[in-house]
């Protein structure tokens, strides 16, 4: 459970480190922000409750959540919130609270209202969420007491709070920046959790955004909107949609810096936000089940035709585990591509990676033994990058995905009993 | 490389033994048919070069090939030829010719040239197959030379042929039937060759499909195109649509017994074809690339969703796993399900394992100590059955598939360097 070192938020290469910024320690909450995480006995052992809450009453909050059919009984409940003025959102894992029909929601029900009330807020200014096994009931008093004694363990930190919403993932993804605006300086937080379950939409992921800037919820939701499509809609480990993926954005206020719409404020914040949850997602794919290696695909041309073909080349099993294999199998990669084309011939595909082409308008390149060795040496590295460009125009979209291992494989044929 | 026993073709519970039908051994072809598989030095060892031929000029042939935008040059050299007439296919392992450009196609159009030569044929009477690695030259003159030497060392069986068509398979998938028919006894045969690369539609896989009865070549086209959706269109290893599939069926006559269409005559051919490619398409699955486990999958309900639900349950890595771990992790089932019905709330979806329900309407039913022990039973043994009922109605599909196993993860991702 190692900490990510507050000096280098911004590891991955495909994230810009953002403009008047400057990182402070990870687990930094912004101003007016209080959490804390507690083990509630839901899993074996471990960290498994968490409460976060913003104390300013004119808080304004944003709030996004899975398109999957099958809905977990906290995402049901949080949408019936009041989610332009969230004050607080409880949180579990080891459970997901899924398939539980009335008892799944009146236990989410019940999670909402013990931490309202622990808060002194109203039911409707409280978020929850719930990550964890799928289709087993949750020990509703185990959930209740953990709330209880989390409400009282808050701390203006989010050490253990991002540790509580840890399923298996190796370690916390969090990070916390401060930034320098015009009326003055302001703080901005994300904790996330996620490995499995991925995609295609924003994963069995949660995150938790703070900010002590002062937003109108208009602008709030938009940057979150944007920043969510750019981060965590652009991942997959296994393209599995959750059940429960559930994204809760706040803005206490508390710098008493306000920032406006469209002003060059909104621009820095945006562009924090953005950088934060980039950096976020790629942690989430790079610790994504067994995960080893992570990899970008970058496709352009037909603007209906991009995404699918990202999407087929990112959860083709064949290309992951060539990526496992450090191998430039990347014939798997154009029958990904091919796949997702099919009926669309002719398949007239160019594709590079790392740089070097190796096909041009569907044929293989002839390589020279030593473009061979540099591919090999270039598909081994930690980050690797695809650039594919199929039929058409006006299309572009890029998608994050991890290599397929035997930790995948172990971990998820092993998980539930 | 274990043999087929002769005596238990149909080893698989979800194939009906064909009435009217007596197994013969494994490796017997139909009167008038001949063939041959030999080491080509396109794998570096084993037969990697088969040839197959009927004798009679009457011969009438039907084919399907991949929906694969990306095709390989045999298909494509295939597709031009004359399909309902074909009296021979060449086929090689090791290489799949596939993203050559026209030096693929050169080699393609040789080994159907060179087989023709060698069987005193039209090349338009000749189909071409190739299975392997894709993006890589296939060696032209080693396919010449193995085409020749096949040539010269045609059998009346097809032991050598269905070994010469494996890439990762761990044994040939071959069967033979005697069929008692109104105006005598004619013969069936088919050899397959599959593991990776499965589905979506046949998968990586070649099927070649021989009878001595005589057929008109619309009954032909008709049975191969009823029991190739019935078989190999129903199955997926890894959800990777291969660049290569093709199914290849030849009715040469030489039984003297014809088979008129819509007879009863017909019907017992088909039904026996319908359990011989049945069974193959369950081997090619149950050799998927490491599985340890077949499972199937039905689906009842809304006649646009039982098949983008099957497949999803199918090709889910976390069902995968759990299939791996003989796990009765049932939400994983109910969370692809709710995948491919993103957006269509509510999810009133029954599931059962086995015979036993588990959910009822969306919601896990309280199982008791004693059901969960039967259930674990029941996902331990190596064919396992889930029955889902969706919204709506009019619509019933099934997918069979394999387990994702370590295996899987080492063989896929050490294949091609």
């Amino acid at each position: 459970m190692s900490d990510t070192p507050a000096t280098t938020l911004f590891r991955s290469r495909w994230v810009e480190p953002p403009a008047n910024a400057r990182e402070l320690d990870s687990t930094a909450l912004p101003a007016g922000f209080r959490a804390a995480g507690v083990a509630g006995g839901i899993k074996a052992q471990g960290l498994d409750v968490g409460l976060l809450v913003s104390d300013a009453a004119e808080t304004v909050s944003a709030a996004r959540f899975t398109a999957n059919a099958l809905v977990a009984a906290p995402v049901s409940v949080s949408r019936e919130a009041d989610l332009g003025a969230l004050r607080a959102v409880a949180v579990n894992s080891g459970n997901a609270n899924v398939s539980d029909g009335e008892r799944g929601l009146g236990t989410a029900a019940a999670q909402q209202t013990t931490a309202a009330s622990a808060l002194g807020l109203e039911p409707q200014a409280v978020g929850v969420a719930s990550t964890g096994v799928i289709a087993r009931e949750l020990p509703r008093q185990k959930l209740v007491a953990g709330i209880e004694a989390a409400a009282e363990a808050l701390a203006d930190d989010a050490a253990s709070f991002s540790e509580a919403i840890m399923t298996t993932d190796r370690g916390p993804k969090r990070g916390a920046l401060e930034l320098e605006l015009s009326g003055g300086r302001v703080r901005l937080a994300a904790q996330a959790k996620g490995a499995g379950m991925m995609s295609p939409r924003f994963a069995t992921m949660l995150c938790f955004i703070e900010t002590d800037a002062g937003l109108a919820p208009e602008t709030l939701e938009l940057l979150t909107g944007v920043t969510v499509k750019r981060s965590f809609e652009r991942i997959s480990v296994d393209g599995q949609l959750s059940t429960n993926d559930s994204v809760f954005a706040f803005a206490g206020g508390a710098s008493g810096v306000e920032v406006e719409p469209e002003s060059a404020d909104e621009l820095v914040l945006g562009q924090a936000l953005d950088a934060l949850l980039r950096q976020l997602a790629i942690e989430i794919v790079a610790d994504g089940e067994g995960a080893s290696r992570v990899c970008r695909v970058v496709v352009r041309g037909d603007t209906e035709l991009v995404e699918p073909v990202a999407r087929a080349v990112a959860n083709s099993p064949l290309v992951k585990t060539a990526l496992l294999g450090a191998d430039p199998n990347f014939g798997r990669i154009m029958q990904a591509a091919g796949q997702a084309l099919a009926g669309r011939a002719p398949f007239v595909v160019d594709l590079s990676i790392e740089g070097l082409q190796v096909e041009s308008a569907g044929t293989a390149l002839d390589l020279e033994e030593s473009e061979w060795r540099e591919l090999e040496q270039a598909v081994a590295a930690p980050e690797v990058e695809l650039d594919l460009t199929i039929p058409g125009e006006g299309g572009e979209t890029e998608v994050f995905f991890s290599d397929l291992t035997h930790d995948y494989v172990s971990l998820n044929a092993d998980y539930s009993s």
